[in-house]
Parts: C-alpha cells; structure tokens; sequence
C-alpha cells in the first residue's frame, strides 16, 4: 500500500500534508497562496506543495485529496471560490492528469466535517451534522453514511434564517445565523456597542478581523460587551442546532472552526441547552454534541480521509 | 403481477385503497377510526378496512403499505402518535403475520412526501425537501433519491425556528414555523386581532379549528384580518423555505397540505419570492416550487408506492 497526500487550499495558506493509509502524518508542507496574484501563480505554488510531498513519499502515491473554499461540483471542478481566483477550474482533472492518480476535490467545510467523522472511526455513526464557526459560519452533513450535497451546494448551515427581518448578514439578506454567531458578526457587534460609547477592550482593535484568541483574553478578563457578543453568539446558535435537529434527528452534531476552538467550553454547554429548549420533547436527547478535535489538521486529514475512501471504495 | 393495498391510518378516519401494480386504484374503503375507544377497537377497523379490500381483489395481494400520524420505527412499530391511542405498537409485524404478505409502516407526513414524489415518476429527480401545512406544519426529505430518516424522526420541519424568542408554539417553545404558517396559527391570530377589536368574519368561528374553505372565502371577500394571517403565514414559509434551500440545495420544494390546497395560487408565488431573497445569490434559482397534486389521496397513494417500491426492490 503506498501513500497518500492530502491537501487543504485556502485564501491565505496552502497546508499539504502526506499521509500513510492507516492515516500516520508522514510529511507537512505549507506555502502561501499568494491568491492577488492570480489563478495561474495559485495552481504553482500548489503543484510546488503536492511536488515536495511526493518527492519524501518512499513508496506510489495512491491518490490525492484535496479541500477548496467554495462550490465544487460533482466532477471536482471549483465552479466559484470566494478566496481564490478560480472559476470553473477542472481542479481535479488537471491535478490528476499531472500526477496520474485518482484526485478527489471537495468544499473545505465538506472535507472537515468528513475528516472529523472518519477520525472518530465509529461504523455505527451514519448522521453528523456540522457546524463551522469562524469568520463565517460554514455547515456539512454526513446523511445515511455519505456526504449530502444536494443539487450541489448543500449545507450553508451559516445562511438559515434564525430570525426572520433580523440582523443583516454579509451575504445580502437578513437573520442569518452567520449575522449573529460568526467572528465578523461578534465583532460588529463590539463595533457597534463602542459607537455607543461602551468602551470594551476590543473597541479599537483595527478595522480588519479580531482574531479568536484576543476575543476569549477579553472575554476572560470579563470584558462585558465582549462577554454580550459571545451569549449572543451561543444563543443563536443554540436556536441553529435545535432547527438542525428538528430537520435531521442526527446522532452528532459537531462544532468546530476557530470560535469553537476559542470558546467550546463555555459556548457547547449553552448552545446544547437552548438547542434542547427549542426541540420538540423527545427528539433532542440522545444527539452528542461533539466539539471538533482535528483543529487546523482538519482539512489536510479530511482531504486524504475522502481520497482514501474513494481509492478503495470502502463502505462504512 | 398481484395488488396492493395503500393505507392511510388518521385519527379520525382510515382511508384504504386497492391499486395495481401500475398504480391504478381499483377500489376504496373508508371507515371511522375511532381513536377515542383505544388500540383494539382502531385495529379491529383496520382489519376491516383491509379484509373488504383483499376480497375485492382478483390476484394475490403482495403487500400491504401504511401511514401512521407520529414516530415510526425503522421495523415499522408505531412508537407514539399524537392522535391514535398507539404505544409501542408492532403493526407491521401484526399486520404481516394476519395477513402473510409484507407490510410497510411510515410516518404519514413521508409516506406522503414519497407519494408526491414517487407519481413524478422522474428518476433524475433525487433531491426534494416536502413541507405540508394544516393543522400543524410536518415535513420529509428525499434526499439522494431516498426518504431520510436520520435517527428515526427527521423532517420536523414545523418545528425549525424562524424567528428567536418568537410566537409560542404548541409544542412548548417559541419561533416555530408552525407558530405562523400553521391553520391554528391563523385561526389563533385572527381570535388575537377580534380581542384587540378588530372584528373578522371568522372572529366568531368556534373555539374548535376552522376549515380551509373558511379561510379562503374569507380571504376572497377581502376580510382585512384573515388576508394578515394569510400574508403572515406564507411570509414565514417562505423564509423557511430559503433556509431549507440554503440547507439541502435540493431540485424541488413540494408544498402540500390542506393550506396549501386552499391557497397555492396565492401564496406559492410569494413563498418563492421570499424564499430567493433569503438564499445566497446562485443557490435559489433552479429550485422548482411544486404544488402537491394527489390531494385527498396522498396517503393511500404514498403507502401503496412505498410497499411497491420495497416489493420489487427497485432502485431509482
């Protein structure tokens, strides 16, 4: 049995990683994407990651899994990525044509909550819901054992209405649940509250992103609207995991991103609570809700869980 | 090829039918169902309704499929309804064992979803979301071409919330679909604006439920409070149906129920309207809005489809 790579591409960073197929990291390797400068630079500097990695693999590389940012259609081209110059790219063609191995190319969040659920190696685990809370709120599912993907672009689990005509959300319209429990919409409302003349100790934190390890230091130092931003975060997201379980009854509902690596342990018991108090009595009990554990491996261990599966055709 | 039998267990009247294998009814049978005198008097109907058929038939019957109002096991026992005095009931093992031909038990809301779905007859058709809107709002998926269950009681989709800290719903919590798109809903609005004296035609109706047909004729006769109650409920089916796109990016959105009967034509067309304004841009289009066609029949049409289905073990 050879070796793996999984890849995980994102507006920032390209994070490669060469895997074993028992699932041991061998070799990382990372590179800027360096995504201002165009598609052609992108697909470079990806080429130079996958290059490396397969020149430390002692044995044949038996596939290649890769994790994009955006929508990518059932033949793993990536139709439109909000971070990366693609559009309409045959990613996975192109890839596999270089290589001459099988590419399997896939959504990021996709890929994350499917590496979450392989990790957890659980055969009697068929339905997992996933929620990704970081600048934006991202969302996947594992129904009946598979990846749901709808038409295509199933599982913008951060654009369900969780109060209708509510706060206005980057994507145009209103009362989504990204408006109330992303870093961007937490940070707005710090924003916000300051214009107000509520001092917090993030209020003048640049224009750009606070990141989600100053939020928790404040949020530690009990800073009060700091402290508001998170409840409010945790409580619509509580209301978002009581919908999702109304809607799927799923074993599993796993929390990840970087507000949830930050702030698990004071946001999962609260969103697990109000997520109970919005469900109809008797279907809430018995869905765990499951911090996510892989942290930033997850793409590159989703990417390869996904390349392996498909190589060798398991079914779980 | 033999018969089948589709039947369709309410809690006030069973409705069965004799189809062929083609899908064309032979005969009908309807009793009281009598819920009010418990388990065996409603079994005893059952059977009635189920042996006229078997005789009326001309071949051997090949099997028997049933909707239940409330939660159905994967093996077809009828754990709790709201509206049949059924606990823990084995029906499909009784029902096969009486009658030596296998049965199917389902919930009604999907045994109607996968009737609407299976009189399409489109294999390309694999990804399709039901919302039914009465009494109460229920709801199932096809998803991957498939009913889906999750743990066991997926598809409550009355119950996602659309508005935190909203309308209190009957079933104990605040913001639910079915807190405003529900017929109660609307009957319970239109008492609410007759206590703020603002009379209605129907703000004398009874303290039971009032019928569709009421509210549609009031609706046409422009009565200001019943045409609110209309433009309130489809405004949140409509924001519903946006999140259930953002969720499953499915092909189709069937609207079905005694609501939507009475009032597709006025309220379909806003509830796509409102429906693409809270999806992300380039996820909504290409969802069709699909008014449910089999009516009365969706029940007995739905069971008999699934037994069939399960008889000959097709894959769509």
């Amino acid at each position: 049995m050879g070796d793996f790579i999984g890849l995980d591409i994102g507006g920032t960073k390209i994070l490669g990683a060469l895997y074993d197929a028992g699932g041991t990291l061998r070799a990382r390797e990372k590179k800027k994407s360096k995504a201002h400068l165009g598609c052609d630079v992108v697909l470079e500097r990806i080429e130079d990651v996958l290059d490396t990695l397969v020149n430390q693999s002692k044995g044949p590389i038996e596939g290649i899994g890769v994790g994009v940012p955006g929508l990518v259609d059932r033949e793993g081209s990536v139709v439109f990525s909000p971070n990366l110059p693609f559009r309409n790219l045959a990613l996975s063609q192109r890839l596999s044509a270089r290589y001459g191995v099988p590419v399997s190319v896939g959504n990021d969040v996709n890929v994350a909550l499917y590496g979450e659920w392989a990790h957890m190696k659980d055969p009697e685990l068929k339905h997992v819901v996933g929620v990704f809370v970081g600048t934006g709120v991202g969302g996947a599912m594992i129904l009946d054992g598979r990846l749901y993907v709808g038409r295509e672009g199933a599982g913008e689990l951060g654009h369900m209405v969780v109060h209708a005509d509510g706060a206005y959300c980057g994507c145009g319209n209103r009362g989504c649940l990204e408006a109330y429990a992303s870093k961007t919409a937490m940070h707005q409302y710090i924003r916000a509250q300051a214009a107000r003349g509520r001092a917090s100790v993030l209020s003048d934190a640049d224009s750009g992103i606070v990141k989600s390890s100053e939020l928790r230091a404040a949020y530690d130092a009990q800073d009060a609207v700091v402290t508001e931003a998170v409840e409010r975060a945790r409580m619509y997201l509580g209301v978002a995991a009581g919908t999702l379980i109304s809607i799927f009854h799923p074993q599993m509902l796993v929390l990840g991103g970087g507000i949830m690596d930050a702030f698990g342990d004071v946001m999962i018991p609260e969103i697990e609570r109000r997520a109970l108090a919005q469900t109809m009595p008797g279907m809430g009990p018995g869905t765990v809700f499951q911090r996510a554990s892989l942290g930033d491996d997850v793409g590159i261990y989703g990417a390869f869980a996904q390349i392996r599966e498909r190589v060798y055709e398991r079914t779980r």
